[in-house]
């Protein structure tokens, strides 16, 4: 009873975590429902015998072929169709050709060649590029050769045989792809782009937060509030470290699914894994970083003081650009705002090295240093990783074609969607002027930049910090006012 | 034709890598062939009819259920019987309840039945526990009861059709079981196991480098075979990285096979994966140190030289320590020469404090300090990860119940498993004595202590285990009673 109730609220759990569990338990269900009434009710052939010989191939492919996703469902399904067909052609060609050898022979014969088909197929299932997409169909192959060319029939049976479980196969498949696509599907492709750009929240997140909980820690010790909050917090990243195996598992899926909403046919799934690759990386650093915020071993608060400036805008920063990643990711726009702020974490990264540079720690003890030059250390790596997270997304987006978005471009490092130029420099800024060509929106980024209009360019004055490190107390990219605007009404629109 | 070559290269490739594969595939066309002629060639019943109908069961379950190690198979094959047996007898069952109903209502029924359990089934396959092992016995549950109670059949044929449908399942999944435990046996335990070894086999093998390569990186850089010796390397220890779902894959197969080798009934499989988790986090620190050894930003060699005695030791006791581990893996032996290292890695990390007091980078910038810090932070992470390894391993080999060493055992923190036996010194060997406060530890050593816990210390003299480590010129184990209750004594202060 005990037990019962704790399955219950297991099963509870496990729906709520997410409901479209339960849509696909009735969907399973509703194909076998199906199937089962094409064969209670058809209309040609006796009754019992024909149901209990073939609609059972109906039923068992149903079974085994409807997964949870779209992609998983079709690529089952081709495997085994493919591999059924493929099975049979040629069960049925060794089976003639035994027949042709007399009857003492054809035994030994079908039994060696059933040998040797099922050996090699078994060890070709050890490729791993067999093994990542068509293990199914080597599976099914096997099965198929073996059960007709083994099958003691006669010729006309055998090819009855033949034909009756490939196209109880192919109604039972068809029922799953077509249950599986048009009774609220579940998108492989959609879940691994949700699951990404959740996975930037999560870390935006982190790394927002990670300034007030590393300066703060301390002082706040004692409030129940905070120790939860963290504890929350720790939780959250925790899942992008282990993200990899759902992420590739998705994407494998997802190249079997046809172009469904915003995603064309030939959606570049691979390039997620590779931003996800970058962000598990990120990931791995800010695990490092969040035992620093716990470690029993806490530098006085003095001594983080005094980089607690440059630090916290590292971390805020490259957080805010993974938030706008994010952002652009879920509305599927190509957006440049990631990079305002990963140059304003690169800036105060600069800020950080003069201030290390200045003498600032001269009097600490290196012991002391460890753990905040660790810390340092770790915020660099994530500031350099964020730069080249920002640059594979820009890939993602260019490859996957995202719209273009009227907003400013600032900066690109692979060059593919910007323009910068420098116009003047004032005595201490330098100023450039950034060319975005607002009309040519809806094109591809080539044109854009081949003919970039006139009247439609953004003059942004963007102070750098400079390469050696001249002294910008702030170091903050300065960007008009005007042109933060317009930034912030397109952000409005989309 | 060149594709072909391609493939024939792929496939001596896989062979090659473990010619277990190729044994495999051999074996399960054995499976196949005695199946088939045992349905061939058998004495009851008509042939054709009776082949084409059943065999097939048995064919089926021998190409689905044969899998690379036995634990899978077996895993597989009682998820496939079971499932069977209850879905045969429930099937039997509804179609009896169904028949009672008379023949208007009984189609309606039946197909109402296989709905709910069908979407019922589904849903539990969501359970994670029971998606881990017992996955594709609800298949099999979902496919059987469909099969049994959809099929038209009159009373006496379904109870023919159940009975030969388990009959023959049985007869398949066991012809899978006899082949895969008697012919060349993969077992699944033993493969975790070595897995395990090897993995320590590898940091270790990057740790006792690390000094080299760190220290005389820059020096011979121009050289090739450095390269490629640290490009070997970095490929070894970053197979470690994503070894996890490797374990977990051969931790939850292994629980199924039946004791084998010196694999006892109930060996702990689950210590596997938590000694393998902190294998891990090791990894990922080796990882981040690596990246130090090929960073761009190098210090100055002087400044690292400063530190280059601890830190050495630091990482090449760390090493040996692992290096220890992984002998008294393969042997199966319990075995506390790993502690001796764990011991004067740790000492070495307190030799690097005092340096660090001493203030001997007290002109070195702070930023060239941070990768040096982080370098030593990476390094005292390793170390306190490399005395939580060697516990957990300890208490691996005391769940495991290795077999016991004559080999004095000198320390343990948790005091699980504390062994001490004094052997007499000679005049050749490094002779330490060591103090141990059995008072600490006597609460959890109860049993091993036993005998020796009527003086509160007693002296061990180590001999230095000569078989696996001869050359000491460098005098390592220099443990003297007082740096041991310094050890002890900081132990219990942190």
């Amino acid at each position: 009873m005990e037990k019962m109730r704790d399955i219950v609220k297991e099963g509870m759990r496990v729906g709520n975590e997410d409901p479209r569990r339960i849509i696909h338990a009735f969907k399973v269900g509703l194909a076998l429902v199906v199937v089962s009434s094409f064969y209670y009710y058809q209309p040609f052939g006796p009754f019992t015998d024909y149901f209990g010989i073939n609609a059972m191939w109906a039923v068992m492919t149903v079974v085994v072929v409807f997964e949870f996703s779209v992609g998983a469902t079709l690529g089952k399904g081709l495997n085994r169709g493919v591999a059924t067909l493929v099975a049979g052609g040629l069960g049925i060609g060794a089976h003639q050709l035994a027949r042709l050898s007399g009857t003492t022979v054809e035994p030994i014969l079908l039994v060696m060649l059933v040998f040797v088909q099922a050996a090699l197929s078994t060890f070709v299932r050890f490729f791993p590029w067999v093994k990542k997409k068509f293990d199914y169909a080597i599976l099914i192959f096997i099965l198929t050769f073996a059960l007709i060319s083994l099958s003691g029939f006669r010729d006309e049976e055998i090819l009855d045989l033949a034909e009756s479980r490939i196209s109880t196969v192919v109604i039972g498949g068809l029922s799953c792809v077509f249950i599986s696509i048009f009774v609220c599907p579940v998108w492989a492709g959609q879940d691994l782009h949700s699951l990404l750009a959740s996975n930037f929240d999560t870390l935006a997140y982190f790394l927002q937060d990670f300034g007030d909980e590393y300066f703060e820690a301390r002082v706040e010790a004692g409030d129940y509030k905070v120790v939860e909050k963290r504890g929350r917090n720790l939780d959250r990243f925790k899942s992008v470290l282990d993200s990899k195996s759902d992420e590739e598992a998705l994407a494998n899926y997802a190249e079997w699914e046809p172009p469904h909403g915003k995603f064309r046919f030939r959606h570049p799934w691979k390039q997620y894994l590779a931003v996800g690759a970058l962000l598990r990386q990120c990931a791995y650093r800010i695990d490092a970083l969040n035992s620093y915020i716990n470690s029993d071993f806490q530098i006085p608060m003095d001594i983080k003081m005094k980089l607690e400036e440059p630090l916290r805008r590292m971390s805020s920063e490259s957080g805010k650009s993974m938030k706008e990643v994010s952002i652009s990711l879920k509305k599927m726009i190509k957006s440049s705002s990631s990079d305002i702020h990963v140059l304003n974490s690169q800036s105060a990264c600069k800020a950080l090295s003069t201030l290390l540079k200045s003498g600032i720690l001269n009097d600490v003890e290196p012991l002391q240093m460890i753990s905040l030059l660790t810390t340092v250390s770790l915020l660099i790596d994530i500031v350099n990783l964020t730069e080249k997270i920002s640059e594979s997304v820009h890939e993602l987006a260019y490859a996957a074609r995202f719209k273009n978005m009227m907003r400013p471009t600032v900066y690109s490092d692979s060059g593919s969607i910007v323009r910068a130029m420098p116009i003047e420099s004032h005595a201490g800024d330098h100023v450039v002027t950034v060319l975005h060509d607002v009309d040519t929106s809806s094109n591809n980024v080539d044109n854009s930049l081949g003919e970039s209009s006139q009247n439609s360019c953004h003059h942004v004055a963007i102070k750098i910090v400079d390469d050696d490190h001249s002294n910008h107390e702030d170091g903050e990219i300065h960007i008009h006012t005007s042109l933060l605007e317009d930034v912030k009404r397109n952000d409005r629109l989309h």
